[in-house]
């Protein structure tokens, strides 16, 4: 599993004579970056970059963030997805979310994983697999959140909350995981795109693989 | 079309008597905030807030940004995925996404994923469908990403980029994206989520509705 975002190029997309596979964006030319603010969970970096289109310099600023995971976590029982319910600061409301948190340094993501599902949830879980990785946001974050799946979990241990979290812990079908995202109630992006590798979320009529019922290829 | 993330109660999410349905997360009272540095792409801004768990006090960083639009705009004669590739300050290294960007300040999100595409691209489609949106990072960011289905996408004006950016445009069948999805190839967040709404996304193998081979409902 190799998730990191690809700062190679990219030979193998796209089909067709528009798809570009020859022709790769140019890097920005980097001529140094400054020290700026450090936030605890991300510190900022102010890079000083030239457009390669137009030889332009300009600063950019790049939150250096730790990796994150999260984690599909199925009760052994029902296979229910473990979910946990908190305040979001930045939302400034309730969220539904799956469990996981930041990759502590050094610290191997899948183990990372299996320590966020304890110390949120209390579950533990016999068979991990993975579901690959996502970049948060390539425009400004530098990291990449890693999703796993976790079947076989049992409430075993009590709850590990550090002093910035307040987390209830429930289940849900996956039939209802769906519901919710396609409903808009399950928003947070990155619990979609762990979902996504493991469930259709696809909104009723909409499939950009068909015309007028036909199926294309 | 209201994506915004929800701050009220969760009726109808869960099911069975583990699902939390009655339990939400309690409000963490603010007490102030005071105003931190301005990125341009967000402003910072630190809020005093009280764990309702513990009673601790505590700042905490939330980063004002504003909504952001992002659009599947399909060709009008292959029905191709119209892709943007650029190089990206945070990972600093190219990307495969689809177009979007920021929503000025009171445009309509159509409007903005609208303009979004024909700056970026230079197609133009006259078909729009509403995929919803998700909320980037509930975490730390206060904002919101609508996402929109444009079909009939021609090739119409020329590419209007601003001085940040340089961006090349081609084209993707579904099959072709839904690949570079589970290959990691495309690895964006925010155009994963956007393609899950009207993509198969799930990776082989995996699909959390099933045990051995047997469906669950």
């Amino acid at each position: 599993m190799s998730g990191a975002p690809d700062t190679g190029p990219h030979p193998e997309t796209g089909s067709g004579p528009n798809s570009g596979q020859d022709s790769l964006p140019k890097p920005w030319p980097r001529h140094g970056a400054r020290e700026g603010a450090n936030y605890r969970i991300f510190r900022s970096r102010w890079d000083d970059l030239e457009n390669p289109r137009t030889g332009q310099r300009m600063e950019r600023v790049v939150l250096e963030t730790p990796d994150w995971v999260n984690v599909i976590a199925l009760t052994r029982d029902t296979r229910e997805i473990v979910i946990v319910r908190q305040h979001r600061f930045g939302s400034g409301g309730p969220t539904i979310e799956i469990p996981g948190g930041m990759i502590d340094a050094g610290e191997d993501p899948l183990l990372a994983a299996q320590r966020e599902l304890r110390e949120e949830t209390g579950y533990v879980a016999d068979t991990w697999t993975s579901l690959g990785s996502v970049a948060p946001n390539p425009a400004f974050l530098d990291n990449v959140c890693y999703h796993f799946l976790a079947e076989n979990a049992v409430l075993d241990e009590a709850q590990e909350l550090d002093a910035g979290e307040d987390i209830l812990v429930a289940t849900l079908t996956a039939a209802d995981a769906v519901a919710a995202i396609q409903s808009g109630e399950i928003s947070h992006a990155l619990v979609i795109t762990a979902m996504s590798r493991a469930l259709d979320l696809r909104l009723p009529n909409v499939d950009i693989r068909r015309v007028d019922g036909r199926e294309r290829p």
